[in-house]
């Protein structure tokens, strides 16, 4: 593992994505997403996405410049993604959603045409950051089943709100499915057993063997409850949107041509037109001291407000860097010697 | 079991009502809502609901003739209830969003010192009925731990869609609890032990003995997740909205006079302001076509949408009558008689 300083890795993606033709600006707003996921420890989805990002850029899967669209009527608008990289999207969209709320005390934005946007945590913050309650919702790749169903229709669809708060931002990031596929994969790889009702198999039973549960499907939170999510979801990010939907959401690691055609949609609440920031800043200090003054079950020592692992993961590797793995390093320096890019320095 | 018609059960709820003391338009609204609920077959958020507001009305602990409140800005508002029925505060609310989106394309409405307001469903249904999405998140008593506490914080704080569609709306109501208590209850009643994951005793300890769960607190669903599902409603419904929050909102099963000052928000999306009703109607149909074409899997005989099963009981009931158990029955006619009503004919 190695260590690389934030800005050291920032200004390398920042150099990648401009080598394969991202405008600077635009390559700017996508590292700075991709940085501060890896910032709060949500490896999955930050720096380790790149290498795909940057083959579908090469092969222009993705369009590395998109002519972003934007619709507005009254407080909601609908943006057309022109098949860009979806942190760009998606930056894009909260930010409208943002400035309908400044205007209106509540904005929609949502989007078509887009890509795996990484993690929501992003955009969230984007709200929290201006006093506003921030709700994103985006759909994905097939990978889970309809209570009931045997073969994925929906992907692991999250949901998810940021929430003003004065020490940190408060991110609650909900996938709709009980684990990521990541677990399974990761269980497969340290030959573990996977606990029931974590996936079915392709026939649609319930295993506990992590390879037969990849060749099936993850099961979803909650039996019908995290279903019934994943549609709400699908709902509100792909129908609404005019993105693809269900089967026909693209898996930008897969071998097809397609665009993704991912959807999203985008809430901004203005907390100062309903209350006064002090107010809400009070109220919410005193539900999260009343949380954490609950006594501790067996078993735990303390409580997490959600946003709280974050900010301390990001306060460390700010100071520390952030960890890359040498497999991820030596993938994305091939690469960067492929683009004529200086490699990433370790030292 | 007496299954009295829909008309003759909602004119008795009406006249009910009204002699405590409220109003007859009131009356009807809140009639409607049970009445609604009842037919659907959420037969523990209706009709049932109907002798704990009667006593709380009488008491004073509800007030019967509530000034309901409503500022505006832009696209917000935020509703004081003046402490009246939850499902008149919340009827009234969502029909605000529901004007706001019709003028701005999305509306928000927060309330506060609102009641219990049954089940979300009907307002759900409302904004879908005007081709709107509507979001529904409302707090209630404690019941619930943090995830990594022993003691309840939380309500078991649902948020619920409803989504416009042809044969019949998609409603979507998720409670962030595993299950609801009364699960917990039918479970002490027939003797059952209850499986693990859906309670803690009172010292935090998992539990399969319903006895011990009813004296501990159920638990969120899929741990973490319902844990930070209900943070965010508990926002969204209560700290938002300038209700009651946490320890502080109130019950009104219990002995004291406060009033619950339960807190409600309600989003409605114009979903013609983002494009065609019928492009909208056309992909959502194309999805529930792709949902129900899923292979079932072993055990299962269909694939069911969320708000069909409560389509089809609707349908049953509108013709048999709606089921009132003869302990319902009883008390509800005790309380007649005492309030000079003419007893529920079940002939």
């Amino acid at each position: 593992m190695e260590y690389p300083a934030e800005k050291i890795i920032s200004e390398f993606c920042c150099n990648l994505l401009a080598s394969v033709g991202v405008p600077a600006d635009d390559a700017q707003v996508v590292a700075a997403v991709l940085i501060d996921t890896s910032l709060e420890g949500i490896d999955t989805h930050g720096l380790s996405r790149l290498p795909a990002y940057l083959t579908c850029l090469k092969n222009g899967r993705i369009n590395k410049e998109p002519q972003i669209r934007v619709v507005k009527s009254g407080a909601v608008a609908s943006i057309d993604g022109d098949n860009g990289l979806g942190q760009l999207v998606a930056v894009r969209s909260m930010q409208v959603a943002i400035d309908l709320a400044k205007e209106f005390g509540i904005g929609l934005a949502t989007a078509k045409r887009s890509n795996h946007f990484g993690a929501a945590s992003y955009f969230c913050k984007m709200a929290a950051g201006q006093g506003m309650i921030g709700q994103v919702f985006t759909n994905a790749p097939p990978a889970m089943p309809p209570w009931g169903g045997m073969r994925p229709y929906f992907g692991t669809n999250p949901v998810a709100f940021g929430i003003p708060q004065e020490e940190y931002p408060v991110v609650i990031d909900l996938s709709s499915s009980n684990v990521a596929r990541g677990n399974v994969i990761l269980a497969l790889k340290e030959g573990r057993s996977i606990p029931l009702g974590w996936a079915i198999d392709k026939e649609g039973r319930p295993t506990t063997d992590p390879k037969e549960a990849l060749e099936g499907a993850v099961l979803p939170v909650g039996g019908a409850k995290g279903y019934a999510l994943a549609l709400a979801v699908e709902v509100m990010a792909g129908i609404l949107s005019g993105s693809a939907y269900g089967l026909d959401v693209g898996f930008i690691y897969d071998d097809k041509k397609e665009p993704a055609n991912i959807g999203h949609s985008f809430i901004a609440i203005d907390v100062s037109r309903l209350m006064l920031d002090d107010t809400f800043t009070e109220r919410l200090s005193d539900m999260i001291q009343g949380i954490k003054a609950v006594p501790l079950a067996e078993g735990y020592s303390e409580i997490r407000i959600p946003g709280e692992k974050r900010h301390r993961i990001m306060q460390e590797r700010r100071k520390s860097g952030i960890p890359v793995s040498q497999t991820l390093l030596k993938e994305l320096n091939i690469l960067a010697t492929e683009l004529g890019v200086s490699p990433l320095s370790t030292e």
